[in-house]
């Protein structure tokens, strides 16, 4: 399926040099995509000249004067800088000229430019992070992870609800189950904010399987596993955290002496294949949920293999038509309870 | 220094198999330690007799006629069940009998016990749990982990000097660090509740360093790590699923061929100095904070490993005078508040 993709070229902590190669990259194998390179025309030419590309019917260039930076106040980035590469990467999508951007920018600004330039779905009262993390069995969807720090269990369902179409757009699961994030199994267990969630997600038409714990994500226990933006943004950080320290500990396990050296030499076919499984690039491109438009925010460090998946996961996401789905969910929705 | 600690042994997935050979064997190490088994004298006896010890001056051993099960409702163990082995051991901490107690029971029924048995120190309106994780830089003290899932502003404040006089008291370090989890680092992220709570915290004479992230957790960036309950108890969790789920990513891919299992068998001095390195079981022993009393709860499933390690956390804790701290610097607040 056809599909272009808007890339805000001057996001991330590397700007051009990681965003230009990678949105070359996979157009290279995808040949029925699209990409609208958003930023300062001279950078984007003068890499696309460093990489021996030029633009053509499917790689076309949006100058725009403007840069958000990584710091900036997403009130000020959003009011002052109408001519951002993030804007206009937005603007692209509403205007649909593009069916998704991807940005390594600032994800406050990000959201708020987003919110503002495509408007929320009907039905859906505020915008969610979700991304997908890797599980013994198969990996993950998580929401909200870092957008909302104050949620109704109202909000908590429409997460489930959103990310539950994503999954089945997506993946092609039919059902995908819908798992609340909680201190405990049981019933009696949790906050107010999860009892109540936990009510109307039963008498939902979710596939929802109850509350889940914190392992439960790395187990892979639900499809979705829903969650308030603060919860699930120390879930994350905390497990950046970890798998850093574990990696720390690895390394210098292996060069404390010649002989561990000498294993871990022995090792480097082992220890890359493990590396390469738990390769959080592969995992990168967060969605935000709930915009009348596909908007996929990269990791701002993301290298040109990481930032390679956030467009992947842009374009899997339009031409599985996830704004689609969730809209006729939503209707579905509202005219069963009319 | 002479210090005796109540062993709750009947506690736990495997009861005195694991919870009499770990008292055993802390004792053999600390001439200055005396123990009272808890819990039902003939299984007490039998474990003894296997291990070739014997009760002495010591060694004693309380009877207890009932045990709390692992999935007992916390109300109905503090009810129904007085003479359980927990009941009786934190008993004997309140009759000054023992300096502290261990269990590694059904941390619910736990809690509750210990409350109406030992209630609070003035000045606390709840316990916290506090656990220490492994870090980059030595390792962080996080509490709440879970007795909490709703808390306020001052709850907070009061974990974070309960603990910061814990650290104190355990690891001699003058002004321990304290840092409130939070999902950004800037003045303007988070909820409510954390953005009062740092306020609060700010105006205390605690050596506050503002705002921590999950990843902050396993660096080392402060001592102590304060947050709600809830937000603790799914960091915890998730780091948890994470780990076992990168042991058993490492284990898959030392096992894939035979090439791999021969570097696994070259590398496992290697690999093994780093789960030492990283063993949990080390880590055992959490903190009922704010207690008249010291109260470690071990995991349930811990082995005897890891359940000597509860047992001398709660040896550090009594030797480190941890609530005459905390009861001092409670009656200074309020000196100076008034």
């Amino acid at each position: 399926m056809q599909v272009t993709v808007a890339v805000d070229c001057m996001g991330g902590d590397h700007g051009v040099r990681v965003t230009v190669p990678a949105a070359v990259n996979v157009m290279r194998h995808d040949p029925a995509l699209s990409v609208i390179l958003v930023g300062q025309r001279e950078a984007i030419e003068q890499e696309l000249t460093r990489l021996g590309a030029v633009p053509d019917a499917r790689l076309s260039i949006a100058h725009a004067s403007e840069i958000v930076s990584m710091d900036e106040p997403p009130a000020s980035a959003l009011r002052s800088k109408k001519d951002s590469s993030m804007r206009i990467a937005a603007n692209l999508v509403e205007e649909g000229l593009a069916a998704a951007c991807v940005s390594a920018g600032n994800t406050g600004a990000l959201m708020a430019i987003s919110r503002f330039v495509l408007k929320m779905l009907a039905g859906i009262d505020r915008p969610a992070i979700a991304a997908v993390l890797p599980a013994l069995k198969g990996h993950t969807y998580v929401l909200d992870l870092g957008a909302n720090v104050d949620c109704s269990p109202e909000h908590l369902v429409q997460f489930g609800i959103m990310c539950s179409e994503l999954v089945s757009s997506v993946e092609g699961k039919a059902r995908p189950t819908v798992g609340l994030l909680n201190v405990g199994a049981e019933d009696i267990k949790g906050n107010e904010l999860v009892k109540r969630a936990a009510e109307l997600m039963r008498a939902s038409d979710l596939n929802f399987h109850g509350y889940v714990e914190g392992d439960d994500i790395y187990k892979g226990a639900t499809d979705v596993v829903v969650c308030d933006g603060f919860v699930g943004n120390v879930a994350l950080k905390t497990s950046e955290g970890l798998a850093q320290m574990l990696a720390t500990y690895l390394r210098e396990e292996f060069n404390r002496s010649w002989f561990s050296r000498l294993a871990g030499f022995v090792s480097l076919p082992v220890i890359n294949a493990f590396k390469r499984r738990v390769d959080h690039r592969r995992y990168n491109g967060a969605t935000l949920l709930g915009l009348r438009g596909i908007v996929v925010k990269s990791h701002g460090s993301a290298d040109i293999f990481a930032f390679e998946h956030a467009i992947g996961r842009a374009v899997a996401e339009a031409r599985g038509g996830v704004l689609t789905h969730i809209a006729e969910r939503m209707a579905a929705m509202h005219k069963s309870a009319a």
